[in-house]
């Protein structure tokens, strides 16, 4: 029971252009979220991105966007959600195609920036998204919230679903974040971060930011690794989530 | 024996922009190159395409091209073998995912346009294709010009080849093309396009240019459906080719 | 007085796919929105557009969109103003070029699409666009819908604002389209939609969907050359507002 | 005469990304060459990098490239001269819309990668852009290597023209460069560069990669600025020209 995976965010750079401490990432996450060309990546980029997690035995999920590179994915774009289907077919099956080639398997999808935060809440294009990843095939995992729009439709479609959780996030009594501009949205001390992901695993709750205990269970930590700062937080947390004995594992070990 | 398959090039329409008579070319055609999104194509168009072959019992082929939109693939770009491998491998995923969720296999692959030229010279982008096809797994077949370095290198790769012919255009005594620009580069009579395929699978010879008798034996006619003159020519080639005794059946019947 | 600008969006081709008749539409229009290749046109195009234009004595104007080629720039995406500001100024900026080559100035601004309807109630991506027209130079004019927060950004930020309005829509009471969606969206009868737009440029007022007079004095009317029946009805529309005594002019000797 | 412009690339982040060492570029060259969205930059990079560049008083010239930025238009690729015509101009229109709204003049144009290449041998290319450059009014300064055919399409199409050379390269007996693969590409040491320049801007010569005088005398030294290594040797070599009596000065002061 006291297992929990760590996943991040990999192989955003593009082109000429360098993001992210992939290789350091990939020494303490037990699943990769990696992007798909639509808002960072490219073939060469997300190649060299599975190879490298292939290697370090750290299991792979696609990471698609909207298809908006100059905004990283970041801008709510209103697509429809035939197109979103389309889209993230398309995003899987490309990566999937670098998994096969070093003879790993796609284990699971999340979709990236502002399709994550509509997948939320918007129940049409999270079924989009559920339905493509059902129709993928190959039994994928759809990582995102605990309680969205995006958990239900993946009920509906038949899809496995985890949840993940931030340890670096303050958390509402509802369960949600606390938003980014109210006191209380980060945890920025290491060793309180690490107690509250140890708690949300050993004992299924968070506290919110209004102290009380709510209910919290996620199948995966979400770590960052944009700057060394980032870095040396999901190390550190790694460190201490493990010392706690909780067991770190990919996803694909988690879920039935 | 006496059989032939008959490919065309499909799904390159674009967001709002519709190009080729798609619905049409599909009642005649055995398989169907489809445009991956990097000189033609959208999610959304390989979705519609694939279902549409899948419909009418046509084999579906991957038709990758450099990344170059505006000059829909045309324009001869000196990537890298290792940028083409990638890029390779990416679209050939992206269009095997839309295939899955139509419950067809993916069939082949043929590179567009200046990606083809390329191919049928150049020994290490030739093998970068190659290599790709072949990690992308499945037994793909690669399409291309019989002789060309695109074929060594297949066999280099132990990947199957299907070698490709046209029905409207000259050969020199080489088994090439007859450029273009020279007299004699295409041949526009219905009926005498129609002989000279059947020749082709028959004797495995085409009259050249200069009016010899030279070897050419493919396993599929590529023709065209860019417009209304190109679609009917492209029917009649079909009904007397079939009256001629001759099967039209796909590539994976035809290649061991 | 009695004198009207006739625009249509033109120059929306892209790479080898062409879409609408714009020779056709250049024989009726005094004013070319161009597509600045954000949503279509791309620099070949565009300086083709411009040529055809100046060619005709056809005044041009700029229709830049958001960045977003496969979905047309018709999908609304949540762009800051910043962003908004910079991505107009750069699409000016680059037709403009073509202007400056062919000898002719640039005229006209209007925001295409999703842009155009955002800029319609979003006072401050209203207040980017003018602001970069502003910035821009030359004195340009912003076209647009009547009453819109575009019109009074133009007004805030000193930019030279015309009203467009639509000779085969529906208005309601209180001067906005009615919705596609419901009954009485379209004006399809030429013979009525020219006497709608003959009433507008005479009287000022339309007759709403709910059979009301409503003032609306449009210094230019949005036709449409996408087939062939939308050129045809386009020309008839020309015909008839000229033989009614109007006088068709480009937006620069309207607007002072 | 002891006169020289410094120029460097600049504006070459995109979207999310970062690249180079803008700010302190811009605190020791005379010229920018800023990229106009077509390798490197978006609009808001552009309006970003103009505007500090009009602050610190550098003169703006535009950086265009092939349409290829995945490759950082570093790939060649076959485009006609009347598409790299209108792709010129439309990067330098669209970079000169920022310059307008800082009031601040374009002053160069600077090829970027495989463009900058073949204008350097390609007498129908360099010639396309020459004719951009001139059609873009304004007087605009061609910036490219002395004696490549990009002189001579200047010439012949009246624009002004200015020489560039590189502190850190060796130069074979022709004044070309020595293969960055071959013994001698490169100049390390920052007194051995430093030394270089003041007696290419003095005498008007350099010693080549064998011993001998060979005459070159650029209007422009080109910086580079991409890491800290660069930067120091830029900020070294600018101080020491300086101290050697050259003034530094931006083209338009030094090319009538």
């Amino acid at each position: 029971m006291n297992v929990v995976d760590l996943n991040s965010d990999l192989g955003e750079s593009f082109g000429p252009w360098v993001m992210g401490r992939d290789e350091d990432v990939l020494t303490f996450v037990s699943s990769a979220n990696v992007a798909c060309g639509f808002h960072g990546g490219d073939p060469a980029v997300m190649r060299r991105t599975v190879r490298m997690a292939a290697e370090r035995g750290v299991a792979v999920g696609a990471h698609p966007s909207y298809p908006d590179k100059v905004g990283f994915g970041r801008r709510e774009m209103n697509c429809t959600p035939d197109e979103i289907y389309a889209d993230v077919l398309y995003q899987i099956g490309a990566l999937r195609a670098f998994c096969g080639a070093c003879g790993v398997p796609l284990q699971h999808v999340k979709p990236h920036g502002a399709m994550y935060n509509t997948a939320g809440r918007d129940e049409a294009k999270a079924a989009a998204i559920a339905q493509a990843v059902r129709d993928a095939g190959g039994g994928l995992i759809l990582l995102g919230l605990a309680g969205s729009a995006l958990e239900r439709a993946a009920q509906t479609a038949g899809v496995r679903f985890a949840a993940e959780a931030f340890a670096d996030r303050g958390y509402m009594d509802d369960g949600s974040l606390v938003p980014r501009s109210r006191p209380g949205a980060f945890v920025t001390d290491p060793d309180a971060a690490a107690e509250r992901v140890i708690r949300m695993v050993k004992e299924g709750v968070v506290q919110s930011v209004n102290g009380r205990s709510v209910p919290l269970a996620p199948q995966s930590i979400c770590l960052h690794g944009d700057n060394s700062a980032a870095v040396e937080l999901a190390r550190t947390l790694r460190k201490k989530i493990e010392a706690s004995g909780i067991r770190i594992a990919p996803l694909a070990e988690l879920i039935r």
